[in-house]
């Protein structure tokens, strides 16, 4: 029985002290893990100081979700539905008329130019301070059409748990999203614990102008940056300035980040999230239209580099969910 | 005796307690001290959580030297005549023809476009981490013509200790600047302690290549981005996404950010560095090419915004000054 009983007390200091308990033990954990503590003993061969600490997330799919379609273009589809009375023209126009139907997939088929003109169309026109405040208000009100929950809380719970691992032992994280910038900005902050300047995505033209002796950021329909892909290292760059050692994605678009970050010198660490769960979540990967998930995939077993299986790794998936 | 004893022991207890030790006694020094003293104290009206104590700095005639020219531009000449070897064709361009002659005042004659080539000519064509490589060993040897010292040596004693008083008391401090991100980058993070993610600047456009198996970010003769006057509250919202709560410029580039500053709600703080000090440093101001200030002194004096002359204010200049 005091066996017994000093055992059950030690399982569940242990239990008490995990840092990652929405993550079951498997070989993604144990290698978290041990990056961790190896980058952070100061006796060891693969330490780096707090200050080059940097970890970048990319956030559709790796910190919240992005089925059925990405959050931000829902939000443009809503917002377009708003603002539809006042632009009779989009009935006949794609992709706008595609958009306000519903039809995701013709939305596509419009192709990068067609999502464009609807990001613009709902997304600029309005200043800086305004666009948050619509956004914030969809995030309050707007509820995800499968678990009719708001969107923010769609997050993943072990990624909330890593990121807050992360920054207790010193690393500094980041988004580095194809998002737009104000749209994750105006939500992101809480959701994540992550302030708005490590907070980097996409983003339109803005222009400083006095409008009644007051000054203002006016938000331009031009697209001044499309963080993705071979433009994440891009990002990292301008906005952080130092290399990462640790980077997490669960897509295509995020290989060049990968890559970045293995590609410097000492410990690195590159994780995908792979989307295995459609019970919980969602599965897809190398066929879907939304996150594909291909060439990145093949790239992450050809270097060893962790791969979550969502389905096997997690215990929980969303903080509702554990509730 | 006795009296004048504690009078002595106190008052070097002040001074030994005195954030600003560099600062005479004035009222800029009070207008700096009462503003963080309100917006730190907890129970005042002005309270500001440190999450929101954003303060931005512009760099060139605000923490350290910019004449007779910007040192970036001293940089870029000096990298020209390393490289006119291989560019006969420099002998009879402008301005490339004055630069290598160090005819600065022709230089400025060529106009914003020549400026451009001078800087795309010595900035771009290597990759992001060669051109860090490029300025550090600039600046470990290089020597500024009147001091003879390294230039990240002229750096403003005040506005070193200034920093460190801000940071101590919660805010994050930023860098503002027109001069280049990258450039900043290499050097700043020592000179002045903020990391380079807190170092905003202009940019040249990059992109991320492949390089025999290896990932590389080259740097491109296009500018991305230049950050000087009514881009300068674009970049705050960009890369910082959120408003200042107090804004530090020397010149009318700043003008625009001190505005932008100023307009927000609650208490607020716009600091300008008047250089009125010809024996310790230099005195200009409407007139100079370099660093002009004109419209910004007239708006800070109408709108009470704290003037900092630096004859009066400074007791040291360079921190070499004062060993």
């Amino acid at each position: 029985m005091l066996v017994l009983g000093i055992a059950a007390a030690w399982s569940a200091a242990a239990r008490a002290e995990d840092p990652l308990p929405s993550w079951h033990e498997g070989s993604a954990k144990a290698a978290i893990l041990d990056f961790v503590d190896r980058v952070t003993d100061e006796d060891g061969a693969d330490f780096v100081a707090a200050e080059a600490r940097i970890a970048t997330f990319d956030n559709d799919g790796t910190l919240w979700s992005e089925q059925p379609l990405y959050f931000q273009f829902l939000f443009a589809i809503d917002r377009l539905a708003e603002l539809a009375p006042e632009h009779p023209e989009w009935r006949e126009r794609e992709p706008f008329k595609s958009a306000l139907a519903g039809d995701i997939e013709d939305v596509f088929a419009s192709g990068s130019e067609g999502l464009d003109e609807l990001l613009a169309a709902t997304h600029t026109g309005m200043t800086e301070a305004e666009f948050r405040e619509i956004v914030r208000a969809w995030i309050e009100t707007a509820r995800h059409p499968r678990f009719d929950q708001p969107f923010d809380a769609l997050v993943y719970q072990p990624m909330l748990e890593l990121l807050d691992y992360l920054r207790g032992r010193g690393f500094k994280t980041f988004i580095v999203s194809g998002g737009g910038i104000s749209f994750m900005r105006a939500w992101a902050p809480a959701a994540y614990g992550i302030p708005p300047e490590r907070i980097i995505g996409s983003y339109f033209r803005t222009t400083f102008e006095m409008r009644g002796g007051k000054p203002v950021l006016m938000r331009l329909p031009e697209t001044a940056f499309f963080q993705d892909k071979s433009e994440k290292p891009v990002g990292i760059s301008r906005f952080i300035g130092r290399r990462p050692i640790a980077a997490f994605g669960n897509s295509d678009g995020d290989l060049q980040m990968l890559q970045w970050t293995m590609a410097g010198e000492g410990a690195r660490f590159a994780l995908l999230v792979h989307h295995t769960d459609d019970e919980r979540e969602w599965a897809y990967d190398r066929e879907s239209e939304v996150g594909r998930l291909d060439e990145a995939l093949d790239e992450a077993r050809a270097e060893g580099w962790t791969v979550v299986d969502m389905k096997r790794d997690w215990r929980v998936v969303y903080p509702f969910q554990s509730r």
